[in-house]
């Protein structure tokens, strides 16, 4: 009888461990995924092992050695996946017939947006550059640096063609944009006491991009003559 | 012979490993924290072990029981005594007779000039929150959240009344212009991709500080009529 259970299910000290939002018809590697975001979505650092992944995915832990090698390896493959999407929308965003203005305001949103949905991002980031070595650092790099400075230079570039837009360093911009758009959820200690909320709820969150959205388009915006 | 060498000295495996910048003469306590903030200014996370504090600072590490009770005991004085030195110089500036918008530049000139001096700061708060318990977290919340929304409240209020600022939500200003200031220490990782340079020169932090004074001024201030 035990043995046509899944080892998966074997294992998994309590079963209510697997979450119900991880589809069990998906394919395993993006299961493994799925719940690694989601516990470091719950957790603070980047702290998981992976018995709480295998209990959380209802797979079995030798399958993160089996698709991705090992912890690190599965770490850089979720950060890979939230970098697909998230720079698959920066480029289309480029591409688009509207004023540099009007990008910086869909781009704010798209970014606190990116981290309401993986509020681990640049948690994993810094881990994956400071502890992954050379590889892994090189990797992220590329995946999110390098595309959003060009991004960022496109823009401005684009913005101060236009007359829209006072000529900003990019890179700058970059830091400063970026910061300001994580560190609510970064610092979510400070929610309950800034906030009178234990985390970020949609409105809050809509409040926020509003709030980045009026600073920073001020902030760039040419001033007007006269 | 040995017994007249400093138990310190005998400790440390080198001798070449204690800072040249830490001054002999003060007392053991102070050249404990200062050990303990170029040890987390020179890491980029809070690893720093007892034994290399002591070899850092040339003092036997039991000093740091003594003086601290632990690890933990250490961080949070070392924490303590860097909002200490913030938050009165956010009290002086507070009682000043400038402007609002005068009060927000030298305020985002010092926490820029804080970070540059201590970049362990965010960090540290973080992982007093995260891994200290409920008292360390209750400190960090009084000694550097609850007196810095304070402080945003006073500045908007004074610069609505004047009619020099837009109406802003002080607790979400917080969060940006903390994380504006905040992120360009935090992800040195991509400081080489973006401007070039290995860590942050005092050049760079001038022209950061210009940056963000210049996007929040601008982004911040009523809008002039007509």
């Amino acid at each position: 009888m035990a043995r046509s259970r899944s080892l998966a299910r074997a294992r998994g000290p309590r079963r209510e461990g697997v979450s119900r939002s991880i589809d069990p018809r998906v394919q395993s590697s993006e299961r493994l995924l799925d719940a690694t975001a989601e516990l470091l979505g719950e957790h603070s650092a980047i702290d998981v092992s992976l018995s709480e992944i295998a209990r959380r995915s209802g797979l079995n832990s030798a399958l993160v050695k089996y698709y991705f090698g090992n912890k690190e390896g599965l770490l850089l493959a979720l950060l890979k996946r939230d970098a697909e999407r998230a720079m698959g929308a920066l480029d289309h965003l480029l591409a688009m017939q509207v004023t540099a203005a009007h990008k910086l305001k869909i781009h704010i949103s798209g970014i606190i947006n990116a981290y309401f949905r993986s509020p681990y991002l640049n948690r994993l980031i810094h881990h994956l550059i400071e502890s992954g070595g050379q590889e892994s650092s090189r990797a992220v790099t590329s995946m999110f640096v390098e595309p959003m400075l060009a991004a960022y230079k496109a823009i401005i570039d684009q913005g101060v063609a236009e007359g829209s837009l006072r000529p900003t360093d990019p890179a700058l911009l970059y830091f400063s944009l970026v910061g300001a758009c994580d560190h609510i959820f970064h610092a979510a200690y400070s929610v309950r006491s800034a906030l009178g909320e234990t985390q970020i709820t949609e409105e809050i969150k809509q409040r926020y991009i509003a709030h980045v959205t009026e600073v920073h388009l001020n902030g760039l915006l040419a001033s007007r003559k006269g």
